[in-house]
């Protein structure tokens, strides 16, 4: 096939004419399909299923011999700790484990910093002025979105294949005591799925910010998600902060929200000595413990962490075939058009495509009156805004393979209809 | 027995010797025991055992269909919302499903309302310089921890049998808008058991409070925890508010903690449409939602509102021999004395025992070299401050029966040996 962007005018009339057919047809079927959000299929849930009855009153003791169904341990059981801080490379003093999701420990954590400041020693940052957040982008939306209502002013930095821009990260953390943190989600990135090399993770741990209270915000939400065999490897942070000037400076957050059951799981604040007693001297306040019962039935369900690591290769059975679908699909449509690019991820949730500028938003609408759900356009950038309107992120774990084939078809006919109007509107 | 206050310093001298050898004795047996927290005894959470295996993959799905084991339902699952509203007697509109404890849910309610105001209109209370909270003293350790944790001055209010000094407290919020708050425990007040009155309510629902962001927490914590027969009955405070101007100014907290699993079970903010609506509206970016599977679990447990009454019988006969032990060792001890008082609770989880002011330090030293632990005293108090030395917490759900006799009887060897020492530094 012609690539687009070298086609006359007249190809390009009568490819759209094409796409405008194969569209209609694509309406006709009346589909319902939902590519928009990472969540797991129901298959991946079931993985999960003894879980749910692994504990019963009788055998509800920690290995100190607590009972979980009482109050107290706030840094979490001693054994939860354990299978968190084998599987992050840590000591288990550096964990705190957090109730059923990390979403919310990320939230605490920075609402803690505004409110109390990071150390007990500098400013809360919201007695700081005006403080800002540096949001390499594509990225969550959940951390754009706690972000800006925190009033926390949010800075796009460029995502290379490496991760970061970190000329870009340095230049700014180096000059600007106002900004405070850093969005990173180091492995799988959301949605790109890139895993920042060694040298971004090497330059990242030695920054040399204008703030004394900066703080790295390492949400390892993919730390064990590989689907692919050879998969990315990334550096451990910690082993490179410690015992450094920047000991202090990475919060790491990690779940098994996609590992176990999505808000039912467990979840860990993991970082220096230092940030775990700061944390915990204010969370003493916010409750006497998380699901002491909920910590128990994951250690006892994994054992340890290399329990988790063969659950997690239950998971990628699952998820292959369907990134497979996708991938297959987009090379096979829209390879070599010259309209649009993506990565081929080796772990995580979600496939990152980037369609010809200025179309996103209208591929969007064409998906969605034809049927198939989005993530919307914007949403993996600060404020909600892709300033390229290019960025689409394609979630493969929830449908159904069959229903996977109907909604790449369905997008890659919208990516290459929506090129061609635009290449029509800018030619004509 | 003479009271002591009428002893001459003979007889009191007399007195005191023989307290000191019964003191002796007790140090000899070497005893450990807890009466300091609020915990409930093994035989009581062995009640909620069947609620550890009560669901499974199969059949975690929602009345209406939504698979619990997955993200969404920020508000909570609709049957666990009308577990809740039939318990409160409120609309199923009037409920979020929190964490798994009632603590966290308070402490997130507080600190939004320091960092967003209460309503998106009126400024966050972190932007209003200093404010103030009304504490009624004696109350709950963590209430006051929480407040003073985020900055807000607490002030005393007197307890009265009927619930705070409400002539203090009107003339307090109708005259100081730095007052943001008041923290109440109305049903079987923490320690003291007292419920407040129909009259006390009908005040409290009725405030004219200086500042337009006053919020009364009313912690209901103790909502169906009824020891006794002919229990004591709590008006229903949204009764009398609805439809008035202070229709926004109160929010409820309930959990299941001393239901079924303390720190593993469901929480609630229950409060108007807007204080619901404002509340999710700053909540969705802190979680996707609490754990929906522990939600079910619940509602499958217990059916409905009256499985959860049904339930509480069963505590009840748990502890009311407990109470009896405490209360009737109390009588024969110290009754007639002049050196104590105390309420005889219809429900709740404490007694609380006024020494003779000056002394309750003394008597908390002196049972502590005893081996009986007690609730560290001035913890009831704002700031750990007692300001008559006087107030004892009496935990007794945790001991077994055998360990309350014990205890109680070196908490009363202890209490009578510092008033004797008190008086007769005084007349001495």
């Amino acid at each position: 096939m012609k690539k687009y962007t070298e086609m006359t005018a007249a190809e390009l009339i009568s490819e759209r004419a094409a796409l405008d057919m194969a569209y209609k047809k694509e309406c006709e079927k009346h589909l319902s399909l939902d590519m928009s959000r990472g969540k797991p299929s129901t298959a991946q849930l079931d993985l999960s299923n003894e879980l749910l009855k692994i504990l019963d009153g009788e055998d509800a003791r920690a290995e100190n011999g607590f009972d979980v169904r009482n109050y107290g341990i706030l840094q979490g059981l001693p054994e939860a700790r354990r299978l968190i801080s084998e599987l992050c490379c840590v000591d288990d003093d550096n964990v705190i484990i957090g109730g059923t999701a990390s979403l919310e420990v990320m939230y605490n954590t920075l609402s803690r910093a505004m409110t109390f400041g990071v150390d007990g020693k500098s400013e809360p940052w919201s007695r700081q002025g005006k403080i800002k957040f540096l949001c390499p982008a594509p990225g969550y939306d959940r951390h754009f979105g706690m972000t800006a209502d925190l009033g926390i002013e949010m800075i796009n930095i460029k995502m290379t294949n490496e991760g970061p821009d970190m000329d870009e990260v340095e230049r700014l953390v180096s000059s600007d005591a106002s900004i405070k943190g850093m969005w990173c989600v180091p492995k799988y990135s959301n949605p790109d799925g890139i895993t920042y090399s060694d040298e971004t993770v090497r330059r990242i741990a030695s920054l040399t910010p204008a703030a004394r209270d900066f703080r790295v915000f390492w949400d390892n939400a993919y730390i064990v998600h590989d689907i692919y065999d050879a998969p990315d490897a990334l550096l451990n942070i910690f082993d490179l902060t410690r015992g450094t000037k920047n000991e202090d400076m990475v919060y790491m957050f990690v779940s098994t929200a996609k590992i176990t059951f999505p808000g039912g799981g467990i979840s860990a604040f993991v970082s220096s000595k230092n940030n775990v007693a700061h944390a915990l001297s204010h969370m003493k306040y916010q409750t006497i413990s998380y699901d002491k019962i909920n910590q128990l039935r994951h250690v006892r369900f994994f054992g340890g962490a290399d329990g988790v690591r063969a659950h997690m290769k239950k998971h990628a059975a699952i998820l292959r075939p369907k990134f497979d679908i996708v991938l297959s699909t987009l090379s096979k449509e829209l390879g070599g058009l010259d309209i649009s690019r993506w990565r081929e991820p080796k772990g995580g949730y979600f496939v990152s495509l980037y369609v010809m500028n200025g179309t996103a938003k209208r591929v969007f609408e064409l998906c969605k009156n034809a049927g198939v759900t989005l993530t919307t356009v914007g949403a993996t950038y600060p404020y909600g805004v892709d300033p390229d309107d290019s960025n689409i992120r394609i979630a493969p774990s929830y449908p159904t393979e069959a229903e996977l084939y109907d909604a790449m078809r369905v997008l890659c006919v919208c990516v290459k209809l929506a090129a061609a109007e635009k290449l029509l509107g800018t030619k004509g």
